[in-house]
């Protein structure tokens, strides 16, 4: 089959012929890709800043938010069945530790994750496991879905742990209205009645904001923490959701708090620094999140399929691929770029 | 009466001949104080380092963990009467913002701080509110019990809010076995299962927690953070309560956390720093913790008058009230100082 | 002023000249009625059914859900001021027991019901409590939103319990569309994304229901148990809340819940009956729901001032009060009727 | 090997001759068996009372409650080893369906019942799941734990559903002492600092009750409603957990709630029935509940294993297991029968 792999770090992936991926193990899953998104986590892992986290050997098959059709099961699967639609957890799971036996799928002591410490799915056909197939609708385009699979999940996860503090009255501060940031606000509109005020650098990202639910929108031109002290009537917000968490958003985030209040992080590159004062008087949190669960991407599946939640794409056949990269790379892309094999 | 008052920031306090309180209004209560805490906190307001946050206009009488008996009530009174036994809740609180009715009294809009901004109780009479009041057993001895009006509801509050992290097979670390420290270890061992590691510089605090319920203790040497890990089979503590949080634990504490885990912070004078990307990919959080409610401090009496938690006390009259005074700066009292009238 | 009292178990309410309420103690609001609904339960007053648990004196003013502008306060109110518009939580509370220290408004020890046990608000003036105000935007009209402050708040309440069982995905059965049901549903359409199946007897409350965000709905026709179990794949639902409770339907609610589903009470008049082998072997709850808290109220009103909620009414002048009731005895009211002073 | 099978209902097991099971799929685990508890539903199965429920073809060997060594592991086990000592959750999973990934392993659509509807441990080697398996430390004996299997696990997990019920200064009354009841009773002992209030006909069991934990003990000599109400100031509990519910047991609990208090059903046999206007005008629940999860099995073994839960029992060798039923048939088993092959 065809696959974009990685064969050295800070070269171009290469369109390679591979051997077909087989069966091995009872659980195993073969999909025939209809959707790969790309993000910027793909530029990274090129330029080699994932290399010793990951550990992968080289040439490898890239591609971490996937969809597409079941075409083979291993002896052990009874979720799935061949010709089923599915979306794929992005760290198929042991199912045994303590985590898993929990339903917290990220916390897993055994997972993979393909595309990024294993072959993903910028391919014809993906290896991945019952455990992380989430079937779908049969007339649901995997392509129009593919990219919920990390950053979908990533954002409904965290405002899902928000719900019960985004009661009727309350302010829920989006800081950042890109990728992630635009599909938690769908979520926000979906699942609470809170009060959702955006912000963002880019006017153009706050008017798609408003368009899919922002309550108000503020743009992060220096003055934007006074402006939601303001719009709160000087009490802060409940929750902070912080899509960006670098370059002094991180900082700026836990000051949009009102007392008690939670600060939730999801992007990252800074680094949170609280004074304890502050922490204890005014009994603040914050709150780490890591992908979600594979429930939450079934949830978030049901979202999507009632057009609660939706995605601008734009797909490139996997013959083309190079060029996603590039015009990722040259900021070129509105919305998610998708390889369609 | 007699009240023990600061004249002046720097100065000692003196003992000073005032009229006694009287009722003003509806939900106003006099109290005979029976027992007057004195904390590290009182020293620091003698220093002035309270002056621009408590702006309370000298002289005024010091004392913010109080119990004793009701002397006088206003017409509104309806939860204590005339010779109740009562221990105060620090902050007196207004009943009707929003925070009051949700039953989260520290985050009260209206709320005063006897000894704090006002006149405390080291005195032999303090004027509060009946929805200050905590009623007791009546054979209850209010100079046993007052150091928990503060330090001990602080205590429990945080532990309470822990609870449901600390299933059986969990770890709690507890930094600091001091004066909210061993309350802390107290309440952990009366209201969960979970596995108790106290980590503290001073081998002797050591020895009173493993009295008090530690399961393990850990001297505060500079590898304390790496026998955290080993002690935990290297995944690290489901929580950790930290009662000093200033001088470097601050920093340690989060490291000792297994993925998904959460740092309480109670103590202060640093700060936390953390990376936001090792926030996100461990799934950690960071809890602040704030004095309690009026229903904790009614709870953590129920486990008080069980004999599930208990202090170690040294009394003063309020004669030899300076002498209290220093020897809680020399470092003299074992346990916790208590003025009585 | 001019009041409707109840002079007479069975006999007609009268409108009566009576004095104005005066201010007695610190917490004492009195406000002008905007709007004070009328209901069943007051047919049922006036038949004498409610005689025995009120113990009422007669005669006395009638209506419990009420609306208007603050006229004047007691010298301890710090959260309404004279010409505030507010609605009025139906039970003023005493502020000082363990419940309303939790927030628990309608577990109070020691609450009053204006219109049930005491004057009531079809009335130009009302006698109510700080604790029961709840503030509105001056551009709200009390009439419009009066009827919230009893039945509004009782279907809010159980919704919001509810909440955490309905992520996307799960199916939300209503069990009558009536007065409480049909803002029922308006709030599970605010406040979750669950499908909302709606039963009731009736075609057009049906039709209403499906304009208010049913996403199905089942004529109760005898077969409804069965479509409800077979619209759910045969699992049957998460949650069923049911606003009758009588009349069978009381039996019928538990058979549609799928394993580990929620079977939440509000309407009355039947016995819930469940073999213990069926509660244990499906692992089912019961709930029963009563009245609201004073947030809860608060809430509410942000979603009825944001739109989100809204409710048919009938507007009657005091002087036309009698005609009101005859018209809701003879089922000739659509919506809610409210006496406009 | 040898193992004790029904060969048909109404008549006695036979110790017969079988073939070793074998190895079949990639999560099977084969397990010596060390003890295998017996209980009343055993000889509710030989009376045939399961016989529609279970469908199991005769004859099959008995033992749902059972713990022994790892003797063989399929090819995908990752959670034990040959060797590992380990207690079996009664119902092993699919892993794969949505309550599976929740980690409600009690509402699995696809788990098997060993004892029950499949050939369990009354033999000497059992074939199970990997998800079935805990492991425990060396040194436990499994005949010392077998029956915490299932018994002490369903007591378990309703304790653990209670907890956050059970704050200092509430009442939990336990109905029934027998099996479950005093393991339930240690658990609560174990997690909460609740009044423990024990209610059982049988003075002998009260005793054994006060041994273990209870703060109370009542005689059900048909006052014992009244002694419960008394008991609490004329208010009820928070909880009452019932172990028996049946015979009388289940109308008696709800009559011991305080308003908003919760049923917890656990035994079986009669049927709750409650008017609706009693559950809603106190706002009560009745909480179903149904073996545990995994999780709550480890859980359960950890306060074992630190001797907080302890049971009484008596071995059988696997040749005299006829005695066993015999024994307890005639009531003459103190504790639990455990048949050790």
């Amino acid at each position: 089959m065809k696959a974009i792999r990685l064969h050295a770090y800070g070269e171009d992936p290469v369109l390679d012929d591979v051997p077909d991926p087989t069966i091995a193990g009872p659980l195993d899953v073969i999909v025939e890709i209809g959707g790969s998104g790309l993000c910027r986590t793909d530029l990274h892992i090129i330029e080699g800043q994932w290399a010793d986290k990951s550990n992968v050997a080289l040439p490898y098959t890239l591609g971490h938010e996937n969809a597409g059709w079941v075409r083979q099961v291993g002896a052990g699967v009874t979720n799935v069945s061949v010709g089923d639609t599915v979306i794929l957890h992005p760290t198929p799971t042991c199912g045994l530790c303590r985590a898993c036996r929990a339903g917290d799928d990220m916390h897993c002591s055994g997972s993979t994750f393909p595309g990024i410490n294993t072959d993903g799915g910028m391919a014809q056909y993906l290896l991945t496991s019952a455990r992380a197939c989430v079937p779908l609708d049969p007339s649901t385009q995997p392509a129009d879905v593919a990219a919920l699979a990390d950053a979908g999940l990533t954002a409904y996860h965290a405002v899902r742990k928000a719900i019960p503090l985004l009661y009727p009255g309350t302010v829920c501060v989006v800081v950042g209205a890109g990728g992630l940031g635009h599909i938690g606000i769908q979520c926000l509109a979906a699942l609470t009645s809170t009060r959702i005020v955006v912000v963002d650098r880019n006017p153009e990202a706050l008017a798609l904001a408003a368009e899919l639910g922002a309550d108000d929108t503020v743009v992060a031109d220096g003055s934007h923490v006074d402006q939601i002290i303001e719009l709160t009537g000087g009490m802060g917000a409940e929750v902070v959701i912080d899509f960006v968490a670098e370059q002094g958003a991180e900082l700026e985030g836990p000051r949009m708090l009102r007392r008690a209040g939670s600060y939730f992080v999801i992007g990252y590159g800074g680094a949170v620094s609280i004074p304890t004062i502050d922490i204890i008087s005014t009994e603040i949190n914050v709150v780490g999140n890591l992908v979600g669960t594979y429930n939450d991407l079934a949830e978030l599946m049901v979202l999507t399929e009632a057009g609660k939640v939706s995605l601008h794409t734009k797909t490139y056949p996997l013959t083309s691929a190079l060029q996603a990269f590039d015009d990722l790379d040259a900021g070129n892309v509105r919305g998610r770029a998708i390889i369609v094999p």
